[in-house]
């Protein structure tokens, strides 16, 4: 197989790279991002110049990737994936845009963030134009069946918003409570991105569960790891800025780990950084040093690979082929990005 | 005939109102509240609690009533026009809810805006779960026209709101811009919630675009109306707090006729006010005083006749009926809300 990507890096550990899978379906890949463009535009110049500032810091693509894939894993030999990636992809980009002007981000993929560049007005607006947008070439596409994933998808994401929103600056959050949330805004888009690929397929319901149960557990694994990130990483890796959810009084998986973990004094240092939002100068890098001491971002990292194994086990309905070893690096890749 | 509603007021002018409409549609239109009820609930409380907030408030629920009365003009039968009339109004609620985060409005139908009441946060979240949960109910409903009619305006409507944004504060915008901006961000959605009373009935392209055309005009008039008063009604009537415009900087037809009649120092005080948005205590009784000398506010209000007309006009194809004598009493009610 001529594939493109290394699984050894150059000191000969074992790394793993989304670069297989983005060979596989590199020619698709441009073609949607062709229809992205295409489909962002308007006669009102400020839409396509916000939208495209935040879809040309381009970030992995790794929702319309899975799409793409997910039709490729069950032999689709059509093009309305193509179509139906772009619509994906939109629909994130819209959540993204809102998620942006909720959290008051100041940086989204490394670059500034479009609510700190144009405002907040504009990206609500043009968060709701790309929403609408994706949803006129669902319509385009003609399948009922997607119309009823991604609009249910879409509900769910903005009710996990709103619980992430309810359950932020409380530390009592539970790690069931912090699930249901991560499933709802991150792993329900995972999910109904992967499910599409069987459906333009017209393949079995239990092949549309399958993807849909890799989809799902892979997304949260990714938000896992994401919220690791936020306490780990370097600013150049994460695309934004480390800490973000300290300073929000996000309740993470992390933290949860640490304040179960931590002695009183603990508890009323998290309660006075994430509850009341009271923080100063080093309470991150302490936050950070308590999160080591318990192994908080160890255990984060061990949740997101119990969630990778049940992404691969999902797959085991489908026959071994490269797109499926591809699938399996994605899940890899996911994780490894902790280290 | 038993209808309800009057046509002459305690002192024998003649006045016009929703009340045969709203007599004509009145057991539909309970059955679409409770639909609107059934479809905002979420387990997550706080969804419902602010939907509720809005929703409950009221308002007129024109365009579902709309979409009823146009259903019933055209002899439709079943019961699909009351799913899509909540569509209708979940999705004006949406959109009402992300204005008034944009606008940082206080007030919203007499009283505390979502955003001022809940934040601007939920406001943008809920906004995105009404919005997202009204599709599922087009999807629910099964018409792929519906859809592609509805996901349409939804991105016109979006479009619209982004080049009011661009054209707020520019006191050189024309009276062709400020109608296009109306036309997208208002009376879209009342020429779909129309055009979709014939869509059901499964009735001539002549008839869906003759609704349209009506509900296109009528919603221009009402736009217009809103927007005279802004600067002339009580707050009572209004509904929300008089001369919010005026403090957004938002051009209207009323400013826009004013600053051309107006003389070069009349010029400068309305770029000071509108454009650098330096306002002083007094400056909106003086903007008034401007409207009125140049007969600003009977300017619109003719405008909005004109567009009344064109409304009336529209329904000619369809046979003398209660409904459309009702519905012409609908364009007459928009208008005279001025006086």
């Amino acid at each position: 197989m001529a594939i493109a990507g290394t699984v050894d890096d150059q000191a000969g550990h074992a790394t793993s790279s989304l670069d297989r899978l983005l060979a596989l379906v590199k020619d698709d890949l441009e073609k949607v991002n062709r229809t992205i463009v295409e489909h962002m535009h308007s006669p009102i110049a400020l839409i396509p110049q916000l939208a495209g500032h935040i879809i040309a810091a381009g970030g992995k693509r790794l929702r319309p990737v899975l799409t793409l894939a997910s039709a490729g894993l069950v032999g689709y030999q059509g093009e309305r994936h193509v179509k139906l990636a772009a619509v994906i992809e939109l629909l994130h980009t819209a959540t993204l845009l809102h998620d942006d002007v909720v959290d008051e981000s100041e940086l989204r993929r490394g670059r500034a963030s479009a609510n700190a560049l144009f405002g907040n007005q504009p990206s609500v607006l043009v968060g709701d134009f790309l929403f609408s947008r994706s949803f006129e070439l669902m319509v385009e596409d003609g399948s009922l069946a997607v119309l009823a994933i991604l609009s249910r998808a879409s509900s769910v994401i903005a009710e996990g918003e709103v619980l992430q929103l309810i359950t932020a600056n409380d530390t009592e959050t539970t790690v069931e409570s912090y699930l249901e949330v991560i499933c709802s805004k991150t792993a329900a888009l995972f999910a109904a991105a992967c499910r599409i690929g069987a459906v333009v397929a017209d393949r079995p319901k239990a092949e549309e569960d399958a993807l849909s149960a890799y989809g799902l557990s892979l997304g949260v694994a990714f938000q896992l790891i994401d919220d690791a990130l936020d306490y780990s990483s370097e600013q150049a890796v994460l695309g934004k800025t480390v800490g973000d959810d300290f300073r929000e009084g996000k309740i993470t998986l992390p933290v949860i780990h640490a304040f179960h973990a931590g002695d009183e004094e603990e508890k009323t240092f998290w309660r006075r950084c994430l509850e009341k939002l009271d923080q100063n100068d080093g309470d991150l890098d302490h936050a950070i040093a308590l999160l080591r001491k318990h192994g908080s971002i160890d255990a984060t990292i061990d949740y997101a690979r119990k969630y990778g194994d049940d992404a691969r086990q999902a797959l085991a309905i489908f026959p071994d082929n490269p797109i499926r070893q591809a699938m399996f690096e994605a899940v890899d890749f996911c994780i490894e990005r902790a280290y």
